[in-house]
């Protein structure tokens, strides 16, 4: 812990607004670092491996509680209504950062549940699902450190892409399921991994709705498609 | 829309943050009345109105960013410390509700995709998680109502009834899909449904724990077990 209740040197409005942006980027890496490891233990089926990732999210919630202080506390310094965007910038965005952590340490634990059956063959694409996602939150976040709207909106479109291959893979798993009762349960397993990745495209593109809103203020976002499709399709 | 850009009369500090617990009670109001609804249109199978719900969750998502702005403007206003934590449980609680409000209208927009395949008789465990779901979110709104920490922690308490109803449908589930393969399609839309109810209950926990923060501070709730038995369990 760096943060010290009584510091000597109080620091400019500019300067801690810097230094949480820094934190903010540093939860990111966090979060990112973990989905890949989750991704590395579904492969290898390393439960042990899996069960330090699901403990290590503790330390992305407690960074969230942190940065959500501080910068309430920056808030609280600087009355400036021109703030008011960067303040809720400082928020939104360490809320979307820790959800990933969460689905990411999901991804490990169900791995340890998927590792009780036999393997399945159907990794491959979860991990190329699994892989998009990670290049997603890796980009959007260095759309929040150079404060770049464009490339925020190229992310968010991007979003299509990682819903349609994941709408790809859930029905393929739906397919294995039907033809062999066995894979019912690891399929399961899979297609809420799978979910977790999606949703974790969904947090990556509020991350980059976040930054057009940081950037352009109340100016207004194109309409998007909704992303999941599984939920509007009865077929297979 | 009762926002108006330039009030006449400003209101004293005190009457703001009243006039937004008041609209932060009627956000959560609107997200009760939407998983209700959503759990009716399960049962009727009725298309339409699913359809409704989904449209209606637009309007949650605009009071919450009203909420939110709302808020960070009272905060630039009022730059007391000791106003802290009510503002952050100002952002974080609407933000919570904004989730169960999702999704409700997640569990309406699977009822669509559930109608294709003829009825399952599965759902009367759906509506029974449900039910306890929008339980749990009207009590903590009443315990933010009234400041009442002790009944947050009791709704907190009572959310491993509603993990170990969930458990139980999704094993179940996981049977029928056995069974039969043609109950494979249903019932992983039921899986998916469950799984939002067992999340609503999640923010109602997380809405408690904003209760104890605001009422008593950095004073430590004490530790819980995980919620979802359902990813770390092979078996059926």
């Amino acid at each position: 812990m760096t943060n010290q209740p009584h510091e000597h040197i109080v620091k400019s409005y500019d300067e801690e607004q810097r230094r949480l942006v820094g934190e903010i980027l540093h939860m990111g890496a966090m979060a990112v670092a973990q989905l890949e490891a989750a991704l590395d233990v579904v492969e290898r089926r390393d439960d042990r491996a899996a069960q330090r990732i699901v403990a290590n999210d503790v330390e992305i919630d407690k960074l969230e509680a942190k940065i959500s202080h501080d910068v309430m506390q920056l808030a609280l310094r600087g009355p400036m209504a021109r703030d008011l965007r960067e303040i809720l910038a400082g928020l939104r965005i360490p809320s979307d950062i820790e959800r990933i952590g969460d689905y990411a340490a999901n991804v490990a634990k169900r791995s340890i549940a998927l590792n009780v059956s036999p393997p399945v063959p159907h990794t491959t694409n979860l991990r190329a699902l699994g892989l998009l996602a990670a290049r997603q939150v890796s980009e959007v976040l260095d759309a929040y450190r150079d404060g770049d709207a464009d490339r925020a909106l190229r992310v968010r479109a991007r979003d299509a892409e990682l819903d349609a291959q994941y709408t790809a893979l859930f029905r393929e798993l739906l397919t294995y399921m039907m033809e062999d009762a066995r894979n019912i349960t690891p399929c399961t397993h899979l297609l809420f991994m799978a979910k977790n990745l999606e949703r974790i495209g969904d947090h990556a593109t509020n991350i980059a709705e976040n930054i057009w809103f940081l950037v352009h203020g109340d100016q207004p976002l194109p309409p998007r498609d909704k992303r999941d499709e599984t939920n509007t399709t009865g077929a297979v």
